[in-house]
C-alpha cells in the first residue's frame, strides 16, 4: 500500500476523507494539529477516528497558534458566534491554519516518502474561510512541487481535495456508502469537556444541516435539546 | 512604521534581513522557531540579534519537527556532516522548514495587519536547500495571496528575500554597512552549550568563506583553533 499523509481534525469532513483515502487503496499517515484550540475533543475524536477507520498511523503535532492570537478558535475572549452563518470571513477564522497544516504535512510526506495528501478541506458548505477554495488547493500543490527534495527529484506530490465541490449532504452520503460513524466526530468550535455540541456555531449548523438535507440521522450528541 | 515580519533564525543571514528591513523603515516583528533543532544556541542568538537591531517584538514558536525525523537537524542519531559541501541535498535538509516557518509568519502577518515578510533565504552561497530557491518563493507568495482574509479583502502581501541573489561575502557587506554584529549570530548546525561554532559543518564553511571572501575579519568563537 502506498502511503498518504491525511490531515485529521476529528470532525466530519476529515473523517470522510480518511474513508475515501483508504477506498483509494492508501496506507494513511494520519496528522492532527494541537494549535491551542478552544476544547480537546476534536482531538479525541481525531484518536477515535484514526482507530475506527484503520489508519496506519496518527500522529498529533503541538503548536501553540493562540500565541499569535487573532481568532476565536484560539482567543477565548472572543466569542464564538452562534446566531448563524453570516457573509464575510467570521472570527473563527484561524489565520493561516491551512497553509501551516499542508506544511506540516508536506513535512510527513516527505519523511515518509508519499506522494499524496489528503485534506478536507470543502468550497460548497463552508464558513466563508479563504483557505477552502479551490484555487488556494492549486497553489498550495504548487508550491508543494517547488519545496521539497523529492519534487527536485521528479516525484511529483500530490494534494487531494476530495470534498471541494460536494454539497455537506453529499459528503455525508459518502461517508455512510464507506461506514463512517460520524457519532464518533466533533465538529463544534465549542464542544464541552464530554464532546457534546453546542449546536449553534457554523459549524453545528452546517453540520446538522447537512444530516437533515442527507435524509440521514444526525448521531451528534447536543448539550442542549435542539428538536 | 508599517509593520513586518521577519523570520529569524539566529544566523548570519537572517540578522543581515532584519537590518535591511529596519532601513526600509518597517517595524520589524520577529519570528523564530524551536522546531527541535539540535541546540538551543541558535534561538538564544536570535534573541540577542533582536535586541541589538531594535526589532518591534520577537516571538519564540514551539514545534517539535522532530516528531516527524528525517533530518541530522532534529535527529541526533543522524551525524552532522563535516567533510565540505557537496553536490545534492544534504541530510541537514529538514523537510518542509521554509514552507513551514513562512506559514507562521504568515499567519502572524495576517493578525498584524502586516503585508511584508522578510526572509533570508539565499540561493547563491547555499547549502542545495529546494526551499532556499527564487522560484520557491514566488510560489509562496502566490499561495499567500490567496490564503488569508487580507488577500480576499485586496490587500496583497509581498515576500521579501533580499539576500535570495547575494553571494555570503555581499550579505556580509550589506550587512557591515548597517552596523550588524555579526559576533552575535550562530550559524552552525552543531554548536555547543556556549554558542561555539563547530567550523567545519557545511555551514560554518559557507560562513567562513563569506568572511574570508568579503576581506572582513570573522568574529565567530569557534569550539576548535582553526588557523
Amino acid at each position: 500500500m502506498k502511503p498518504a499523509v491525511v490531515l485529521l481534525s476529528g470532525g466530519l469532513d476529515s473523517a470522510t476523507v480518511l474513508a475515501l483515502a483508504r477506498e483509494q487503496g492508501f496506507a494513511c499517515h494520519c496528522l492532527s494539529l494541537d494549535y491551542g484550540q478552544r476544547h480537546g475533543a476534536e482531538l479525541n475524536a481525531a484518536a477515535r477516528v484514526a482507530g475506527a477507520l484503520g489508519a496506519a498511523a496518527h500522529r498529533v503535532l503541538k503548536l501553540d497558534l493562540g500565541q499569535l492570537g487573532g481568532s476565536a478558535l484560539t482567543d477565548s475572549s472572543i466569542a464564538v458566534p452562534t446566531s448563524g452563518v453570516q457573509p464575510g470571513i467570521p472570527v473563527t477564522y484561524v489565520p493561516a491554519r491551512n497553509t501551516i497544516m499542508l506544511s506540516l504535512a508536506l513535512a510527513w510526506a516527505e519523511v515518509l516518502g508519499a506522494q499524496d495528501i489528503f485534506v478536507g478541506v470543502n468550497a460548497v458548505d463552508y464558513s466563508g474561510y479563504p483557505d477552502c477554495r479551490p484555487e488556494f488547493v492549486r497553489a498550495f500543490e504548487a508550491l508543494a512541487n517547488l519545496a521539497t527534495k523529492a519534487a527536485v527529484e521528479g516525484k511529483p506530490l500530490r494534494i487531494h481535495a476530495p470534498l471541494i465541490d460536494l454539497s455537506k449532504a453529499q459528503i455525508i452520503a459518502q461517508g455512510r456508502r464507506l461506514g463512517v460513524d460520524y457519532g464518533l466526530t466533533v465538529s463544534c468550535y465549542q464542544a464541552d469537556a464530554d464532546g457534546r455540541a453546542c449546536g449553534l456555531c457554523d459549524s453545528c449548523r452546517l453540520r446538522r444541516e447537512g444530516f437533515a438535507a442527507a435524509a440521514s440521522p444526525d448521531p451528534t450528541r447536543y448539550c442542549l435539546d435542539l428538536t
